[in-house]
């Protein structure tokens, strides 16, 4: 029997202690001893909980039980799960999260002292809920070198985005539906400006390229300023708008990474990725691209994530499980505005298709009431700036720009 | 150091090698100590390789060789893949194998005799090449019963059939194309007629279920019935003709698995898994559908899958990896004639839509050119079987039957 303790019972936190109780006999046929939940820390009261007597509101009740192997930390946020994190694995426990947010500011900390206490520090849960990627990346994909991974990593925004897209909703409309669905917070900030996204990138990119990447060293940009013209005129072009986080290694070794919405050409795998579903490309030097769909987020695909870094920590009580990286100072990370794709401007404006070809060339476009979309060659962001700089001194109004993914 | 034997050295034992020397560094950074290849059984010559001094022709070299801890089967086939597997297992060496002819026919016993002698029995590279699924399936969802398993798991066959329907050409000259380009053997009969879809769903079975599935014991139809007329009508209807392997837990805990040709709807993820590629649904009570996309074949893909196994292999030396199925007697498998799914029937002959609504009740229609199509309510395929008996008797001709995928 191996001893476990949950610290936070709310929606992912009440998922795993669920889990662990149903599903009790598949997880003790596949790790061969009993998972206890000794403690579950809330500083709510469950009453009605059948393991109401487990629960505490001192974290000292786990710290200090030698018994308590395992600790998964969901209560979200970064403290005070940071600085009990760090005290658990520093008393010699393995902690799982599903926090990403605590991994994206804190991983290569916590990874370093999980290293020196011969414990496991495991984080499957904190991209893509119930989706296998951190596991399949650091395992599976072991004998590639990685260039690139792209992913649809929030569910709110791309729900969002498929509304506008197949239902022609707008912005607004579409982001009321999720709040009403439960799919959007009442404060979305963290989703529509693209900062879970961010978070969730980074880890994937700290992981990927073996040096933490701190989210406030990526550039980041949210969906709120999409219109559904640039939506309809993206469709004329043969692409989808989806909110995508992305990293690639160049050649030189530094990498280009960043939160943005992109288009997506109809033909790429992440194109048909709709709703609030997540969806995680990773280009590998030997697998080529291999894509990886579920559902991103939610209470029992998320807590399933969370049992199995679990049943993992289990299980390797003693032989510590491969997953480091080593901290970063963001010097091997490109300006965004060096960062180079083909890039969908909006125009509007008298004679602003022939305009716009002096300034970018040969492009292609497609136009409805009065406006235009054109798709450049690929280009450094600074330079398209430039060059929309030139075309608004030429009288043409510059509604939007953004980036063409290669995906 | 550790150190391996490759058994093969074709198509991807020589893959395994390459990346073996090539990506030495990464290897070596993650297991922690090097990977040396000691041995490479085959019975050609490879003088010009780099490593022309460790090729042998004599298992014995191997099987005696203490030094070795790891074997990859890379040879394919039965024999004597099964007798060399068999020893290295009993002489307490780890095996890796991506040869699914193998698993599927003897995972069983093979598994056993590893869990007997405290060594691995990993096979990755099995089913989907270089996409990760087996240890997904085994470690990430082990909070998960999973409910159902579909896939399109063989890349010839969806290669023919992504040139019928994306560019109308006949099967004899999708399946020339794909022998030119090398994405088919010059006697595809394994691929075109099912049976090695059949191998990969049987071993996804086998480990989603917990007991061995024989491919003997499975219904298999390949692809080489389906026609243009097919894949046009089914577009009409809303949907894709894939060669689906597909198996499902009923709710007496028997299982329904068969390989076929089914209809996928559009707004599937595994309809727009197209060309050479695979594709694998896991359907999970928490995590909901889960899809794994990629190249199901190749070289390096397959190769990068067999050597992740060896790292694998490689960290528990001492530790077993959990993975594990009992043999099967077939007897939890119903009859294929008893598996219930909606059907699209091809039908021709003078009131064909009148007659047909008399035998199946209201139905969905599309026709072409003096053809029908319908696609009927969910039923036995034997009770379909009935139905189909009495059109013709109405004068209907009955031009091919095909299920329809709930996937």
């Amino acid at each position: 029997m191996v001893s476990v303790a949950i610290m936070g019972h709310g929606v992912v936190g009440s998922g795993v202690a669920e889990i662990l109780l149903t599903h009790k006999q598949k997880l003790f046929s596949n790790l061969g001893e009993e998972i206890y939940v000794k403690r579950i820390l809330d500083l709510r009261e469950f009453p009605d909980s059948p393991v109401a007597d487990r629960f505490t509101k001192s974290f000292d009740d786990i710290i200090n039980d030698i018994e308590i192997r395992v600790v998964a930390e969901v209560m979200g946020g970064v403290n005070p799960a940071y600085d009990y994190v760090k005290r658990c694995l520093k008393a010699g426990k393995s902690v799982v999260t599903s926090n990403k947010e605590l991994v994206a500011s804190h991983g290569a900390e916590l990874l370093a002292i999980a290293k020196e206490e011969n414990v496991n520090f495991l984080f499957e849960a904190s991209v893509g809920g119930g989706i296998p990627i951190i596991r399949p990346m650091n395992q599976c994909l072991v004998a590639n070198i990685v260039n690139e991974v792209a992913g649809i990593l929030n569910g709110t925004t791309n729900f969002i985005l498929t509304k506008m897209i197949q239902e022609g909703m707008q912005f607004d409309d579409a982001l009321s539906l999720a709040q009403e669905l439960g799919f959007a917070e009442r404060n979305p900030a963290a989703d529509i400006e693209g900062h879970d996204a961010c978070r969730k990138i980074c880890i994937l990119a700290s992981l990927a390229f073996g040096k933490h990447v701190y989210p406030d060293s990526v550039h980041t940009e949210g969906i709120t300023d999409i219109t559904l013209n640039d939506v309809k005129l993206a469709e004329k072009l043969g692409y989808v708008i989806k909110l995508i986080g992305k990293v690639k290694k160049l050649d030189d070794g530094n990498i280009d990474i960043l939160t943005a919405p992109m288009l997506v050409p109809f033909k790429s795998q992440l194109s048909n990725i709709d709703n609030e579903f997540n969806g995680i490309m990773v280009r590998g030097d030997c697998t080529g691209d291999v894509v990886f769909y579920g559902k991103g987020a939610g209470k029992l695909p998320t807590a399933s994530a969370v049992v199995a870094d679990i049943v993992d920590c289990c299980k390797h009580l003693k032989a510590r499980r491969f997953i480091f990286w080593a901290d970063g100072d963001g010097k091997n990370i490109i300006s965004w505005k060096d960062s180079v794709s083909a890039m969908f401007v909006r125009v509007s404006g008298e004679d602003a298709a022939l305009k716009a070809e002096e300034v970018f060339g040969k492009v292609r476009f497609a136009g409805s009431t009065g406006e235009l979309a054109l798709i450049t060659e690929p280009m450094r962001y600074g330079d398209l700036e430039d060059k929309c700089a030139a075309l608004e001194e030429k009288g043409v109004k510059v509604l939007s720009k953004i980036r063409v993914g290669d995906i």
